[in-house]
């Protein structure tokens, strides 16, 4: 496959991309034309098709597409002039070619995942994380495939689980670190803590805010969804399900960062840690990922504050 | 009724009070007594029962009783000496005489309540409404006597309904002079935005934050209890429905005052500045109610964050 | 009339314009030449006047000319290669074509207004109300037609009269709702409290703040415009001088947002309310008349410090 | 003079003794008496009147009383338990033994700084100058007795002039070091900086904050009272108005401080940085004074925020 | 031995103690007497000795006395009345009854600890390692039996040691975790990262801040620490000498807590982290401990800044 | 000499330039050019060499090149494209010519420097300033020739020497106007504060941040630089020591600028003021002296947090 990022000025090209975005746009001079964003998991490129009268066939923004143009430069970036496109049928390409995906394996993580859901030794605790991760096939669908993030980190498929697994990692560290930790409580809040971003973030690959998450936010719907789950298990304890929508409400830890309530048991404190450890040690990973090689300054980081670079090898 | 702002040191006392909190102490020589704090409506006092022998039934906290005893003074406050005991029987006391109540009779503010109820146009909003203010009779019974607050403004008995009414008033008054609002949505936010404080404080006589309140928040127990009527209404519009969950969750305007997200719809922001609005004036009005007469400057006051006087007389 | 915003490239234009800005620039090649910003009510369009010899008549910034040009294109925006130029005569346009103006019609908004200046029963704040509003034909005048900013919200002819009219209203309603208030003081509070834009702000069509305005700002302007004519009054209450003073001073609410003092008396505290939910219910109002009918998000509004969206209809 | 600070549980004392508060309260018993509070140069001391039948004159707080009584101990504080109290008469006691005092001569300060008055080359600058420290006697009198704090630093008489002369000298000092400032604007700036001082701080031996004085502040109060001379000098210029009521405005340096307004001028700049660094040195000279000797840590200063002490002698 | 938590008022005590403080004061009467501060393991207590003539031998604070008294009661406290006191001598007493101490043992940790010096695999990062823990004797008595703190967390002897001990361990668990950290740079980090508290605070008793403490603080006197033992390395690397003080410098994250560069390193992050998570669950831990059992709320705790509480048993 | 700043569109050049910076790109053709940034005193100008063959010596960043090219035009900024090119022979250039000078003398300004060393009258805080200036020739020669920023002010040959003379100049004075501080101590401060800069900042023509100043910062490196030498002084005071390092890491004054500690000495706070109000009033003079001959507003200044303009002549 010709890939986005190998593209040269000059070049006929003829591939299946994604298409991102479409939009009708009209020249100075009133003419019509669609302007697109292409996507292949190494990049984006725009598109123009000037001449809409033939050779183009209907077709929607988020829809694989072949065309055939040619790769012209526009103010110092590239464009691709559109002359002919059709939409592609399934076998003409592989979606894993076009979309940003997890270096590591999907079903390997769920399969550790799932260790740590049959680990937790309280009865509806267990059975609250199964009806999520085992009995609910249309969320695990979503959990398995959603990226943790529009961008910042873990913003690719598979992102969300690879992010949630790596959080209940480091919780179970912990609660082997600091005895005053509740194991169960701790597993099953770290298993939930992100779970709205399932509909705060729309599937790839379009992967943007929902109306929902814009008005409500991931720490709220994920609150309402263990909230509604709770209430299907008879005999949930009170006290529990309160404490365990309070570590998903807390674990951003502070007001500015969207959380209503800052940790106030133990285990929403240890939540908190693992979250943002975990987000800024991926920031500065994928950072350094897209930047192999280089030991300079990295220039500033507004996750991290600061100007960043790679430590010198010892 | 002997009220307890009367009380005056030297005297016999031989009435009915709210027990509000019982402790277990013991004195300095190994002696176990007990330290209660008596109540009625204009105010509490301390008092001792220093000999457990004889006179004094069982009794427990938050109850109404009975007491015999001496008013003394102990480092420069009254304190009674009880040396007779027993829990009142129903008909002995008025609860009214025990409590802060609202000085606006209850019963016409809820009818004022539902009047706005009922001029929601909106079908499926209406219906929302009347489920809980008109066909929930546990949560009317607990919204029409709740405070509003623990302290701090509409402490009250009947001080969440005062204050929903006003708000609900002052967004109705936005309606009419801003068009771009939509009066069914704000209403319904209006009605809604603070009956999570049904949970989030116990209540009266004790009226204290509860464990749920301290781990989530009136916010979002509002939202969950919103949420949650909203599911049993058949074709209720998502979108809908994130909107008014929205406008409950961001109805404090700001991240550090407990909110998780900002105002993003006109109505929502208009909620927030009724609810405020309303806060602060309500701040004052009780302020200058307890400082009747008092024209000097009253002192730093925390909520305004300034030193504040009444107004000099035209 | 030919309005800016429907000029094309490659068309011929014969109009007058309201000249905004006048720059002289020099090419890379030493040649002297003007640069124009045009201004009509629908928008701006850069001009340049390459030859300077012929068919050129002297003219100003700020005065209204009639050009002959070209309509081109520039870096993706429109240009007027402007060939012939004169200072149009007063008859041949309409002021109004040229400027924002306020959608309602401002004599009968500044009627609503003395209505309110009238309705005040103190003699002596009256008699100050109408000093200004009725008495100084000047600053009549100004008040009139000035906006209420340089952009954000009410920046238009009439903006300053609208969003006072729309403050003293509120405080109207707030006067009936919180009978702790005091009538003549708060109206008169909000009559004057922006009355230092006709000075922190230059007139139409200029509209940039003024030397005076950097400097001091509207707050502390107005401030001393009500001091000096109060001096004239005999007999005004000292004390009452004070607290008029104290609300336009505290009308921002916050240190940081210019007032030198924080709200201290219940009207400064209802005026500030009155003023913000004024400013950001027209900022709500402005955004959505400028995107009519569009209902998705409508990107970070730095005022209201999120995103925004008009709310769906029921 | 027997002064406070010596006085001793047990004496009976004979003095004249000023008079700063006059309380009327009532024992539990219901009888009336007088809570006063004494004070003289060095202290204060708590005094009771149990008997006000007998050998008490009418007197009014502010005023100097000869008192006769004994020194008694109320929970670890010197009282005196006053028996007999007439109103002093002017030649029994000497004002300068009641007022904390500027350890300076207030005339020859007075004299330097009108010899920094007339170094003011502008006329008009030196005409408005002069119309406060020459021309306003009352002014004049105020200024050179007057506090320039309630407590923070030079809470004493003379203060403000003491302050003043040493910021004035400092803004000479910048004139030398940095040839951008214009000296005439800065020293005049310097001279009025906090003369509403004199109107927000009552007169000793009250210095309380005076109603005007919160409502207003002596930063707009300042402004004011120069913005009322400047109007009576024909001629003066109306940029250098502005630019000197803006010095006197911006002179806190932050909006948070009260300043409405950030400095803008190098003037306004200087002017910030000579309040603030005589502030704080004032400061830690006083904090040094009433610690003579003593190079331990003195604890944690609200103004530096920082704990501090004494440098070691070298 | 009679433990000072158990002491009651009326009782004679014959004890050692602690000397934690001596007072020289007067009565009001002007009799000089002594006030001292004694302590145990379990706490502290106030007492006096108001006749110095006889049976009070020379003795000065931070040392063991052996006192006889009467054990009374003060405005609510228990205080001792000394009649005879003397200085113990060392078989007298065991100073681990006077301490507060770690539960874990030292030697033990210190053994660990030793076994992540010799663990990093660089040889330069290595011999510094070593130069500290292995061949300073002087610093390794110091660091073994150091605090961690004033009060808030690890504030006991062995505290220093059981902290860093912890900090290294989750680091060891991060490089595990996330394959971007240099394991060698973060241990070493870890080790060093709070050594500058050995001087920042005193030895016990006192365990006070020095006077070198309190001017440059732990984070810096670390690094000058480390700089000096670096400079009597031949050949140790500038860059990574460099990258070792940034972590330590940047290790408390932000600068208001005190860290002049916010951490630019992977190994900065990481190391800020795990500091941060240890004193959070070890402040959380040791509130836990002193109110064994108490589920409720217990108030709030400043270093969460929420109220806590521990979590209910599943 | 041909200027930068003089250069036209059109024009053929053939100079000597300062070689800032130097790439090697890729044309979207595949083809290697360089593009390279020319410097002189004037300023700088972007120059390509598109053919590397013939006429191009090879030579680096950061030397001096003779060239011969065409000056063009791109994207409204001129552009050098050059056709001959070689690294210049020291006589063809004087370096004074292409870097930004202080406008003052240096050997001057060293001079009054060293007068204020030898003012030192404490033998050991004497010998240490000689140490830097005067024993230390390595030093000495970077301290006279550094910057004392990278932009903001002070950021050319000399400045670091220019800006600490100043400061002490300020400290100087306020010896006389405070007797609280101890001159040797805050000259001895005042003259060490910014000598990290010389390591912080490269020398010029680089004048960037080092890795050092990165990761540690100027106030870091400057404490550690002090300390190493102090230990060479036998019997310098460790208090004094203590205080010295502490004014140089409190001299920022505020955590968020870098300081890890608050002033807490007079001394410090004194530093504090001096080296802010040298910095904001240098920051002011080098933009008056950019826009020589503007009395309008300049525009929003950073540091300054303001818009700024030059004060009107009287």
């Amino acid at each position: 496959m010709k890939y986005i990022e190998i593209l040269r000025e000059g070049e006929r090209v003829s591939e299946v991309y994604l298409c991102k975005t479409k939009q009708i746009a009209k020249t100075k001079m009133g003419k019509t034309y669609y302007s697109l964003t292409l996507q292949d998991k190494t990049g984006t490129v725009d598109a123009k098709i000037w001449d809409l009268s033939a050779g183009i066939d209907h077709f929607e923004a988020l829809s694989y597409i072949k065309i055939d143009g040619d790769v012209t430069s526009f103010q110092g970036a590239l464009q691709i002039n559109i002359r002919r496109l059709r939409v592609a049928s399934e076998g003409e390409y592989n979606p894993a070619d076009y979309l940003p995906v997890s270096s590591k394996d999907i079903g390997q993580m769920y399969g550790e995942l799932l260790g740590f859901v049959k680990s937790i030794k309280n009865e509806k605790l267990r059975t609250l994380a199964e009806s999520f991760f085992v009995n609910d096939t249309e969320f695990v669908k979503e959990f398995r495939s959603h990226s943790a993030a529009k961008t910042v980190h873990h913003g690719f498929v598979g992102g969300l689980l690879e992010h949630t697994l790596s959080v209940v990692k480091l919780c179970d560290f912990y609660c082997v670190h600091y005895p005053i930790l509740k194991r169960d409580l701790l597993i099953a809040a770290a298993l939930f803590h992100d779970i709205g971003k399932t509909r705060e973030l729309s599937d790839f690959p379009e992967n943007a805010y929902t109306d929902e998450g814009q008005l409500l936010g991931h720490i709220v719907i994920g609150t309402l969804m263990v909230d509604e789950k709770i209430r299907r298990i008879p005999g949930f304890p009170a006290k529990t399900a309160a404490e365990l929508k309070h570590c998903i409400l807390a674990h951003h830890g502070e007001f500015e960062y969207g959380s209503p309530k800052k940790p106030a048991l133990a285990e929403a404190v240890a939540l908190n840690f693992a979250d943002n450890t975990d987000a800024k040690m991926q920031t500065l990973t994928e950072l350094f990922d897209s930047n192999a090689g280089n030991h300079d300054w990295l220039g500033f980081n507004r996750l991290l504050d600061s100007n960043v670079r790679m430590t010198t090898e010892l």
